[in-house]
């Protein structure tokens, strides 16, 4: 039975989504019609999600949902803001209800968690694609933003990290996958034996139901130099940091982490052993939490701020100045911003392996 | 040669915006940070284009973009609002240089001509698959919308209608595809050998090189008592204007259209049948033009208003009362609402072939 793209929407989203007055116009009209508080700027996102890249192809539809709306609110929070309204994208190979109940139920319990409308959107036919656009409110003026870190910030981050990746291994181990590109991301040395159920259901829901950090990103506005959440893994996401605050200082910033420092569940302890926990909290991707700089000053005013919210956040390195013998490159904006780790205090030499999805042939 | 994704966004996306005073941070951070001015507004729709569906797999990547653009910007003309941002998911399948430096060269030049800025996006691997969010302003409370047209309304259409079926009827031709999802779209009875090759390239154009109406949109904003942009075609968008007008009025609203009024261009009439006309011009989608109406006391307003574009509209028809032995029905909100065609004042009875992703099959 075929059913028309109008009824698709009106029967999985028109119906269920969060009243907000600032929404004038929602799902119904050409455009949605918005009204934007005074004194907020606007902070606008967009992820997409592909079946087989971002998600296994058997996921669990309220999975999907549960992360698409996290990855990208996870943005918004990221620059300190509050999210109001999204535009869901659906491209989808065919008119699978039970897939549409579960997805759009989760989709709406989630936009619900956060106090988001869905204000709009497109379904058309296609390999499963899933695009979401966020859009948020800050302060005028109180972004928090990537290029702001300054030589002698402390860098923190929120809650612990590297468990996604373990809760992607696990998931990929029980089914014995091969042909994923998602694969690439798992390494050897694991003992999930060693795991209880509810350790093994933590890291596979860290995985596939990350959190969005919004309070503690508000808390950070005003507080830290510089923020940005972690997608790609914390090496990576803090060269995006020292690259824009470069950019911004015209001078070359780097970091100083130390691994001892990192804040790692349990379970991940757990799991996997120590010659690759410095590879799961630094490359493994898709935590979702926040990194951050703070000032030396400001490091008391976080701390009681913090104290008001849920999640503990950690102090893993400082940002200096760039040595002047790493700026011998001619490398553009970017030249000589590094990361050194340190193990207990001593300089040491780490290999990670990373993530990009138009590198990996 | 693997180009990584951030280098990819660099490369074709970030250098080329249009600069706008209301983007504080554009693409490059977590999210874009925007101003909304005082006393406006926002405007925000979604619309998304799969390779084999909305466009044929080879297509010129420079007609794509082109016509990204326009599909969008069209849905804010709709409501008379004016473009400002917009935002870019892309899904492709590989890292094809040629086939990024003509989308993106096309995609710029055609947000330069609207006047939008380029503010973030997402780029991901997968089947071909583009997403574009477009926001933009109307003054408070000026909004066209969909749901206010009133008995009596005159319906007009701007510009020329079933040209762009035309032109996507002469590409499927010219290579004889049988494939395509697409050739649903195309009828018989065509005469290729009548046109031109101007008039040839005109009817191609306007399949792939849509303009969206924004300085008749704008015009319309005061004027106008409903309004939607001719994506799927005059049949079915008039439906939509009645059921969400018989909606808001809580009473059932039809439309008389008169056949003979339908604008058709010089080259549609040479290159299809007289039998096929209405076909083409009310069932025939993507010519994006704007169909709206008018209270009789505004016509005279429409018409001064009119003068100072250089797009013409024409009456097609009237917004009526529905019958009431229309309305035995009982099928909730959208009972009875009809389009009564004529034939130089003759009730007539039309069959026309409709278009939807999701009723293929």
């Amino acid at each position: 039975m075929a059913t028309g793209e109008f009824d698709l929407i009106g029967q999985y989203f028109t119906h269920k989504s969060v009243s907000r007055d600032d929404v004038i116009a929602g799902i119904g009209d050409d455009c949605a019609i918005l009204s934007v508080p005074a004194g907020k700027q606007l902070v606008v996102t967009t992820d997409t999600m592909v079946r087989g890249i971002h998600f296994l192809p058997d996921a669990n539809p309220a999975d999907v949902a549960h992360k698409l709306v996290a990855v990208n609110i996870s943005d918004i929070a990221a620059m300190g803001g509050q999210p109001a309204w999204a535009s869901l994208a659906l491209t989808l190979p065919d008119y699978d209800h039970a897939w549409l109940a579960a997805f759009s139920d989760c989709l709406h319990q989630q936009l619900h968690r956060y106090g988001v409308s869905l204000i709009g959107g497109d379904t058309t036919k296609g390999e499963m694609t899933l695009t979401l656009t966020l859009q948020g409110f800050v302060d005028q003026g109180q972004a928090l933003r990537r290029q702001g870190a300054q030589i002698g910030d402390l860098i923190y981050c929120s809650g612990t990290i590297g468990d996604a990746n373990a809760g992607l291994k696990l998931l990929i181990d029980a089914d014995n996958r091969t042909a994923l590109n998602v694969e690439k991301h798992a390494l050897a040395a694991m003992d999930e034996a060693a795991l209880t159920d509810s350790e093994r259901a933590f890291l596979i829901a860290r995985h596939q139901r990350p959190t969005a950090r919004v309070a503690t990103g508000q808390v950070l506005a005003g507080i830290a130099n510089s923020c940005i959440d972690l997608s790609d893994g914390l090496a990576s996401d803090l060269q995006h940091i020292l690259k824009a605050s470069s950019c911004a200082r015209g001078t070359t910033l780097s970091a100083n982490i130390e691994l001892t420092a990192l804040p790692l569940s349990s379970p991940l302890q757990t799991y996997i052993s120590k010659a690759l926990w410095a590879q799961y909290a630094l490359a493994g991707g898709d935590d979702y939490e926040l990194l951050f700089t703070v000032s030396a000053e400001n490091k008391t005013k976080l701390e009681q701020a913090m104290a008001d919210t849920d999640l503990p956040c950690t102090q893993v390195g400082v940002i200096i100045a760039t040595d002047i013998i790493d700026t011998e490159t001619d490398d553009s904006e970017t030249a000589g911003s590094q990361i050194h780790y340190y193990n207990n205090q001593q300089l040491t030499t780490l290999t990670l392996q990373g993530w990009d999805h138009f590198n990996e042939q």
